[in-house]
């Protein structure tokens, strides 16, 4: 049995997370924070009605890292950064859910979110928590950094690919389309209901803080800089994120070739299912499953993957680096 | 050509308004106001770009008396009870869309809305905006006060069988489902997307303010007073009223004696429209149009009306008015 | 660990069913049928995809009970009740989830079901699987009939307050919502996206097969029979149910009285929460939790309820059965 | 006054133009066909209950030609194309909905039609209904063809660019997403409520009928042929297309520039409005109106532009047409 913190626990993510938790048997929830809420976690969320009974509090580093083994931080970018380090030192073990530790440089988290990072020197030793590629540094991690909800909707489908050399690195278009809890709680005109009901629309063309995200990560392991154009899109549904890449081939290939690249990869893979038909984002809702497969036409090579962004895109990839770092099996509270 | 003013310019009813007075071939909007914003019209709303091109201003009633000769209120109760004296005094005529003029004392509004009224000598001589009901009031009116929304969609199918003494006007019930956008443009979590979709509750039982409302016009014209519970639903869906009442016989009827009542009051009216299938949101969404129908079951008399709030329960009802006020066909613009 | 075989598995309370009893550690499903479709499951739901590989199966009732130790029928009504003897004679227990053996009497299924029942002698004597109000006979049965979405959605919130004389058995009215999922996956123009979208609609007024269910459950344990009139709407989501229920005091009470009597029934009970405020249907969603209420006002009781119409209103609640019948803990998968 | 018949007036398109025709001033419906129903429209479309009395019926081309001046074809492919000659021979004008003329060639037709053209002597000489591009050809036209949805939506954001060679016409990548009417109202279980909200999928990669259609019309002018690679979404809207192109540039280029290229070749145009905002399908749901943008990043100029598909992408276009060849103003009943 593990005791369990979630710092920022009034938003989307958090609510996910302790509901996944809630199904965890060897999972403890001893605290949740909030800077501003004090009421119940059952007020908060009123789906956790008669679920869960504990208070939110805005607890200090020390207190955190005294009623809990585990720390899952749902903050805003910088917010981690200033507390990890204390946590770390109480003995917790870190899984950050939001940005502060996916970019391995200071100078790159400065360009893309306009702060200075709180906590530079660890930046580039943490493991980026997507098992599917980095397992092993995960395992042994006392932080973990979470990755970003589109970045893993578009990093599992193109790294078997970027890996064998079948398609280039560079000129990679990636068009995603998610649904709008990633937008966050926080009441803003442009996530009302009315407005974004009925109606989908792109946004943040050319700035939108994932795409280095993902450049660094399609980077890892090639000798040449993975360099991609990334158009997120608003779409009117709760939760899921599609993710459309077209990039170059490197090499005469064929689609039954590619999709081989793909099973093969994923093959021992428990939440990455490769799949012949195009995957619609409700096969994976409320799921820790990724749905993806591969298209050539046109001379491009084109991957449709799938994704629930806040299980796999956010709490259940959480979990199961929380799983892997304390010993549980990986798949423990996600099937 | 009539000049127009729209106070409060911001919101959903607002650009509903603007929308259908674009179309008016004798209305020029000249005016738009907001307390806050300074943008042009189609900054802030983005679905007018190129169709209107006049800024937001804060202008005073007399500024804006000068350049309208009919002025329509979208704003915050009492907020327009504190500038139609003197839009009134400077020539105007007034459409209010909020609920200032709707209560007949001022005992009732500050019972319900918390609030003294700031027009009170006014009250019970302001026509109610319900051509069905008080036309004849309205052509000749300086001031109307434009329906709630759910009193509009609960009053119409009821009057007809109360006036005829088909029902009686106690132990009424008013089931009504709203789209979100009743709800309003201003940011709260309660309407963010990922609250209200996929999701439908009630509301405010037993203390919504339309109750009142609804009650006062159910009495008019009758010895005894109404009598209703009234019990509205947030919707996933933009737009629309559904509402379903419950109601006791006054004496032995059938049903199609009962729809006989209903299409002989309503066979001139060209917005309402009493049909014998069960009317879906969706018939009359973006319209001006009512459709309601009867049913007898159990022993009760059941209504179903249907209404596009932010037209027939708004900003259509208003240019209805507007209308008859200026002289012009009743349904112009409307149809 | 218990053989499990699912009897028309196309639909959606089918799904549903698999992928609960997929998170079932004492379950093992070993046979799918249907009548048409020779697909495997992964085929016929894309979100099985990787998660489970059985072909679907036109198997006879002996072939069925010799693979299963349990059947979930989830057939159109009277063909369970065409299988069932046989699977009860081939030694398998029967959840049914259709209407076959919900009413106690032959003529009232014909009165509303328009066909002669198959197996008319059983009915009356098959355990109504609410496990809140019927656990005893359940644990022992071999057969139950898995109530209906609605009747739970509305049984639930009422029978506290009839057992206890709060309100009067006759002029109950109920009014739910549902979600579209309950109107089934066979392709109909009424059911289609852009019918259904943006539009609310009541339908089957004093026709619905569900109303003579609720009567006959709210009848139970009274001198005096239940009287209902249901009002059932088509309503733009998914999944869930809200019911608003208007009652008459049968003597004079207080909402906190009324209050008390709902908490201190379920009280014990796992999956039925009273709550202080008014729930959505999206606080069960995906749960088999009920979350339920009381309000008085104008004179009359009111009741709100929400439920998951597919999981506490079918494949949940039939699990919570077969957990009862087969000697699980009862929330086991559930929670 | 103009006379006019609709072919196939129980889809989407048909009610939409029926009730774009009814605000028309000089457009009378006097016939409405079906191969099946013989019902009211009223009785067939809800929505226009009360509003337009006429039967549908099977009538021959002949009849339709006797009693209607225009007839706007809304039915599958190659049922058009089999009654038009007769028709036109009959003296009516034709504005065709369907797909049957907007190839130039009968092999084309075939290759992605997999049917044999019934009219293959008319194609390339008909004129392709987009009048910002072909107004003079359709001025004098007695047949046109309609544009499809998808390439009203691509082709008027890439004409201007490709017509002043500011983005090279191959490798062009067309990512679009529509709501699911245009899938149209003939039951099928994939465009069922419950499959499509809360989910999108990508369809018909590399096979989309409409993706010849684009490449025909980019490569008018032009020495070299279009090339493009075109994603569909199936998005849960009912109506809306969004568009994203992403094409790279044939010379150097500025974001200014280019958007003074798009200004300056639609000044005109009452019905494209150049935004500088990323725009939504809801802003233009319910026009006739085009919101179009233009970015460059990460060396590709990319394009998002949205439509209504039942308006701009169909009905409304047809009147536009209508309005062009029977020499009514351009925008009547459109704004």
């Amino acid at each position: 049995m593990t005791t369990i913190a979630i710092l920022g626990a009034t938003g989307y993510t958090a609510v996910e997370l302790i509901k996944i938790l809630l199904r965890h048997p060897q999972a403890e929830i001893t605290a949740l924070t909030s800077r501003e809420e004090t009421r119940s976690v059952g007020a908060v969320h009123q789906s956790l009605a008669g679920r869960l009974e504990l208070p939110l509090a805005n607890l200090t580093p020390q207190e955190i890292a005294r009623c809990a083994e585990c720390v899952f931080c749902c903050l805003p970018h910088t917010a981690s950064a200033k507390v990890v380090p204390e946590l770390l030192q109480g003995g917790a073990k870190v899984i950050d859910l939001g940005a502060d530790y996916r970019l391995g440089s200071a100078e790159t988290f400065e360009t893309w979110y306009g702060e200075k990072h709180p906590d530079p020197t660890r930046l580039g030793k943490v493991p980026y928590g997507l098992p599917e590629l980095f397992r092993d540094q995960i395992i042994g991690a006392n932080l973990v950094a979470n990755p970003g909800c589109y970045p893993t909707s578009a990093i599992l489908p193109l790294v078997p690919l970027l890996q064998s050399n079948c398609v280039e690195p560079t000129d990679i278009i990636i068009d995603s389309k998610s649904g709008v809890s990633g937008a966050g709680r926080t009441p803003k005109q442009s996530t009302l209901y009315p407005e974004c009901n009925e109606s989908i629309m792109a946004y943040s063309i050319g700035t939108h803080r994932h795409a280095p995200e993902i450049e660094q990560i399609l980077s890892t392991g090639r000798g040449q800089s993975a360099q991609v154009i990334f158009t997120p899109h608003l779409t009117p549904m709760d939760r899921g994120i599609l993710t459309v890449t077209y990039s170059k081939p490197a090499k005469p290939a064929t689609q039954d070739g590619l999709m081989a690249v793909l099973r093969d990869f994923y093959r021992n893979e428990p939440f990455v299912h490769v799949v012949d038909h195009l995957p619609a984002t409700k096969d994976v809702s409320g799921t820790n499953f990724v749905h993806l497969t591969v298209r050539i036409t046109g001379g491009r090579v084109l991957t449709v993957s799938v994704i629930d962004n806040l299980v796999k895109g956010a709490s259940g990839a959480a979990v199961q680096n929380f799983n892997l770092m304390f010993g549980y099996p990986e798949t423990m509270a996600l099937v």
